[in-house]
């Protein structure tokens, strides 16, 4: 009786849901098979919605998440660079004003490692990496995978969107969680980071996690939750893997919007720039070099600060984007970006200091100007974002400038201004203390 | 500017789950607009998936319940029972083995209730009351309106499959909550009863929400909770409403599965059946009864246990399932109803008292059978199911039987008696207490 009671029967789709939702125990082969049948057409939309809405409002056991990683990597192809030596790969959860990739990959390259990366689109409140490098006029971010790994063997780094070759099945869940709401969560970030770089096949990696109200993660817990799962799930599948956990509590840097943060992004490679993007950027990058063992352990950020200051990093951004059909005048202010036509001010409402900005609510401001996207196929304006001129801690006078809005037109401008000051939360010279 | 930030652009899909991911306020029109963007293939499946599972992980606020309730009625027609005098709804949320509308209609109807009930086929766990009428020869659940409203007017009472000219768009969101596993949870199972009931257009209306390990509430505050709910739904679209709470611990009666729930119910019509069912429908059919004021307060239970007693709820049973086509024999025993071929026995496994029995392993037991779906087209056999011959309290000795097996085949019918002796929990009498 006990032989026929133990018998394992597949289980549906639906079943898989319901164990999920009481908590039941669900093995590898059990999610396995719920996410591939979901990617042949079996398991429904609303069934993989559904899952992914579990694991946002009440996360996943591991297996469930290693399931799901497998299930992505097996649904294309895997890159194999073995053959180029010491190749890494990095990844940030990203957040509102993100830009630290568009540093950490020259600089990681800067410093010996063959930097292969591929990145995304935005569709969340933050923008994706792939629509920052768009606003860099003439870069090409669709190579064939032939050109893209003869690019990290002749130039050092590569930055291309995700190849359609590879984890397929990742750009449908992306686009799923994305029109659902289910971008910030735990496995899910994890899942989706882990899957494209394992099936990317860089031999190292670098993982910051974000936490804050702009971020992928609610709070530090959370984040370091994140990061410990990635480190799990690089481990089981034989990788070096170097993980930093990074609070994005108001916007990182002073730009967000494509153009503008590309700007920021060349501040930094000439050694100048926000000191928190510099920071997360050089500890991003000097991690990959611990992990890859192109630096000593602990020695990586400072390597990195060294490639920042004494140009190295530049002239490697300069021949990356160059090799790709950019312009390479964008990184030292020799060639233009694209500008919006309307420059707003936002001006404070009293005397005080700024205690915080809330980086969601700017994130959403700017996509709703046009940076970003509320559904998959909307047209993207690499021109428009916010500046912000006083951080935490600023002083600010009544009238003084907190931020330029860059806007298409003057309706829009007018819109994001009202959200921008909202998104300040100034603590009035004569309050009380908390 | 204030003016500008204060304007209320209507927010798109994903917006609007963002904002319940978030906790953010959401009102009854923007959730409205959301469900009636969904019902017209505006927001996907997937978004619609994802709101239900936020509504079922979390719960969400009652603005967004009323606006779900409002876009499903409107999906629609309405009837118009007022022509028919004193007109009741009756509904219970289910639950394993919860066969209790089968009787609470005559009841209701024989108290003077016109009782024009629309019900629906399972997917859960749990089976539909439209199954277990399809067990019963020539019994037809698909009246037209008009057939309907005249055998409510004729008889007293008529129990149809839901009209698909009413509240279409609950058919599809129950279709897409049953695929999904969002079935059981306090928002969607008021939202769903309450379009339903509204647009049924009856006067008077008692609803009983079940909960315990196969019900739709977990807990007795959660049954609460929802009932709550519902009274608040009912009443601010006017109905006159009773609500009472039932503990589905153990399955309710002894039978699972539909004709042996036909068969049960006819032992109560009869004057006999289990206790605990007998009561439930008469506190249920009193219950309308009083929200109809055909019945004095506090008196309609006892009203409906006379009428079990006395035979005019047989009478009316009779002249219910006849008018729809149906072979009243089934309530007398004259005729039969359809058996399986295999008939099995669960021995118990020692000396003992039964300490409780898993309701909702019970009643995944009978779906595999074959009693249930586990998609939505899926073929419902009639005839299978399970005898629970002992119950909470009962004591047993080693081999003496449990419950019988009514299986299609030796292998389904083997499988079931290991998943039924699991779901029995029994106290050997060396045990020590707790």
């Amino acid at each position: 009786m006990c032989s026929i009671a133990e018998m394992a029967v597949p289980l549906s789709p639906l079943e898989l849901l319901e164990r999920t939702w009481h908590g039941d125990p669900v093995d590898v082969d059990d999610a396995r098979r719920f996410v591939t049948s979901w990617l042949g057409n079996g398991a429904t939309d609303a069934q993989m919605a559904s899952w992914c809405a579990i694991a946002q409002a009440r996360g996943l056991p591991r297996a469930c998440t290693a399931g799901l990683v497998s299930a992505l990597i097996a649904s294309g192809e895997r890159l194999d660079l073995a053959p180029l030596g010491m190749t890494g790969d990095l990844h940030s959860t990203g957040g509102v004003g993100d830009n630290v990739t568009l540093v950490a990959v020259p600089v990681a390259a800067a410093l010996g490692v063959r930097v292969a990366k591929m990145s995304r689109r935005g569709l969340g409140y933050w923008g994706g990496t792939v629509d920052k490098l768009e606003a860099i006029p003439g870069y090409r971010t669709e190579l064939d995978l032939g050109e893209f790994v003869g690019q990290v063997q002749r130039v050092g780094c590569a930055v291309i969107a995700q190849n359609p070759r590879l984890v397929p099945g990742d750009a449908r869940l992306t686009t799923l969680r994305e029109a659902t709401g289910t971008v910030a969560n735990r496995d899910l970030v994890a899942a989706t980071i882990m899957a494209k770089a394992l099936a990317g096949g860089a031999v190292a990696l670098a993982v910051e996690v974000t936490w804050g109200h702009g971020a992928a993660c609610r709070d530090a817990a959370e984040a370091a939750a994140t990061a410990d799962l990635i480190a799990w799930l690089a481990e089981g599948w034989g990788r070096r893997v170097r993980t930093t956990v990074t609070a994005i509590e108001e916007p990182l840097g002073r730009m967000v919007g494509n153009a503008l943060e590309v700007r920021e992004a060349a501040d930094v490679l000439r050694g100048g720039g926000p000191t928190d993007l510099r920071n997360v950027a050089a500890r991003l990058a000097g991690d990959l070099a611990e992990a890859a063992g192109v630096s000593e352990p602990g020695g990586g950020a400072r390597r990195a600060a060294t490639a920042l200051a004494d140009g190295t990093a530049l002239e490697t951004a300069e021949r990356w984007v160059a090799a790709q059909g950019g312009d390479p005048g964008i990184w030292t202010g020799v060639t233009g970006l694209p500008t919006a036509p309307i420059g707003l001010t936002v001006p404070a409402g009293g005397d005080g200091t700024v205690e915080g900005i809330d980086a969601r609510r700017v994130g959403e401001a700017v996509r709703r100007l046009g940076a970003g996207r509320l559904h998959p196929f909307q047209h993207v304006d690499h021109s428009v974002g916010v500046e912000l001129l006083v951080k935490r801690g600023d002083p600010v006078t009544a009238g003084s400038p907190l931020a330029t809005v860059h806007a298409r037109d003057q309706w829009l401008g007018d819109h994001a201004v009202a959200e921008i000051l909202a998104s300040f939360r100034i603590r009035g010279d004569s309050d009380p203390p908390d």
